[in-house]
């Protein structure tokens, strides 16, 4: 028999970084970084963690809060960091934060933050177990927890819609 | 003294629709349109519906829920379907529906739904009052109460942060 | 026996829009829109009425007419118009017709015009036939015979060359 | 006084050519290149003619027609050729001939053809003079009649309209 | 009397990465990421280097070598590593290792190495002073001394041509 | 016996050009063409020249040197020149020089150049044999020992790595 916790996998394990020097063509109407550069680059950087734990082909699902904090200015250097902080059976929800710093260095702001729910899929596209997630600390299991209470509520809401 | 309903203005007046045909170059790796393709245009509808109702500069303050429905293929067209929920003094929330059909014509699908909130601007780049949204259906009264709600849970969970 | 005619199908019925919001990397030296990203657009929202039209795989065969008649600006919403003005055996014209207005609403102008002709092909890439157009009303009529006139126009033009 | 014909100048002096190797992310649904790929081209090196000869800023005013001749493949060498057939007071018409081979070489075959006005511009954005075209040859004189035929057929239609 | 050194910083202080995932619009020809979008990436993350250590503008002067060891495969994340080798009175030559991973994970693979001349500018554009680079380890210093050799190759070979 | 000189092929044979408009969206922070833009256009010219002599598939090995001589403006039009200086069994060296002129005309004024390794690639990926290399002029067969030179030097940095 399989001991299913030899597959799991740890939150530093699947913990991904995305960073950019924002340019020109990324600028929105008022010279600063146009949202949607931001939350393609949240997708790309949730695909990556969602990817390496699963270690199998996923989809996002659903985009659960962005928060945008600050605006970005085109020069600065933008680092996305993602990190799992729930796993359920064929769902795994991404944290995401957004830091900015100017080229020239400078202490990082954070910009954004994001909540990602990405799904396994098998070969014919259908969701697909993912290893569960072992969490090692208290802040760990806090987030797990919180992050289960979003699944709930979006469960909820949507039998309601 | 200004009669402040008489700059109210109603759903109807800045509903915004943006369609496209999605083109190989918003591929992601599995051959469907990637989201982050969708999310931007999400963005851009949103921001077109808060633009005619605050007729003031907008910036996007945060994505509350984007749901990924079903995949979009390349060479499909798709609708993005903006229109206001709630509108509060410098805030407004955007309900965007998007759906996708074939080139060739059929049924159209729905693939995603977002709640995207918007703050209205002055010079400054400050917050700037809004004119209130004038509701005229029950529908609208009731969408307009469940985007009231969205706004406090989101109040409520900046603060537990 | 089958009748031709019930495969027929009518002028609304391949008709269809495409609406953007400009962007800056759509701007060209002087700020305005840059006339190949108008263009593109066309190509597309004819290529979905076509494709409505022939329910098969289609080509654009030649841009008959594009009337740059005023500059779109970064921050206005554009809107394609398309629909069918003449069909042939395996040839049809599409008339797109193009709108700007402000992000911020107010009157949309006509800023661009164009007949675009698309032809239907078959899986090896021949021309194909493609149905009849059932035209309903006496501006229907007209520019059926205008498009004709224009088709015309352009046979001899390539003999002449 | 200034005698006029000394800021003449020749279709040779405007002559311009714009060389691509087509990418895979100029590829349409077909695999060939999108027609719109090739429309932008087209109007960047009429700008380029038109510049040249107006030595003024200058916009496109039409695309009086615009032959796709033969699918351009993504891998090919794609060679636009501008140059100068008429010019009027404010007025220049550009013939773009678009010539493709296979970037290992081979014989270039002609894929599309086209004719663009263009018309010059003063620092108000209003037509300005542009300097007249000094025809050498019976082939430029020949082509230089042509185009004065096309332009009065576009002045004719619109006028109609 | 100001001590130079005071304004010296470190190799490790104006170090940078870049990371990305490579998409399907990266790719060339043959299905693998385009060496054009390495190259950029290369620019961009000594661009931020040469910027965290001058402190002013810096513009690129030279790639003294790029070589591509292995190719890049769409779906890989790619890691741009600079950090500076040598610094003269107004150029630093910047170091940027390329490596790839899968997104699912594994050993990263190095697949290219460049050498980058940067030079810092003042506000008319004309190449201005940059802090000395404090090296400090033994490392360093051997990076640093063949840093020179490669600057003084480079002059040489300029005075040849 | 096959004569292999007979399938050598001359430097003018293989030679090849690219030209483009520079327009807004090549621009860096400073306003000039983002050198990023310059390098992927000097790949795929050295693409071009090196496929038209290998008539098989290539790939870039490295750029060995690439100078940027002076920036290069939006608007201008760019072209780049290739031509092969030294070929071995399965390498080949392309120079390639950038020159830059303003649309309205004017003198062009060399911006950058660069020498790029090219490998030919059999069915398989690896290393396939190239046609030797005609030289025919002095300044040819001068250009062929300086480029052995650099590619010999290539190979002794590399052991020394």
């Amino acid at each position: 028999m399989t001991d299913p916790s030899s597959s799991e996998s740890t939150v530093a394990q699947s913990r991904a970084s995305v960073v950019r020097l924002m340019v020109p063509t990324d600028a929105n109407f008022r010279g600063d970084v146009f949202g949607g550069e931001i939350l393609a680059e949240v997708d790309r950087v949730a695909f990556i963690t969602a990817t390496r734990h699963a270690r199998t082909s996923v989809v996002t699902a659903s985009f659960d809060r962005v928060d945008f904090i600050a605006p970005v200015h085109v020069g600065e250097v933008v680092e996305f960091d993602a990190m799992l902080t729930w796993v359920g059976r064929t769902s795994m929800e991404v944290w995401v934060r957004v830091h900015a710093e100017a080229a020239s260095g400078g202490p990082p702001r954070q910009v954004a933050e994001a909540f990602v729910t990405m799904v396994g899929l098998d070969g014919d596209g259908r969701p697909a177990h993912v290893p569960p997630l072992a969490v090692q600390t208290d802040e760990e299991r806090a987030r797990f927890a919180e992050g289960e209470r979003r699944m709930e509520a979006r469960r909820r809401s949507r039998r309601a819609h």
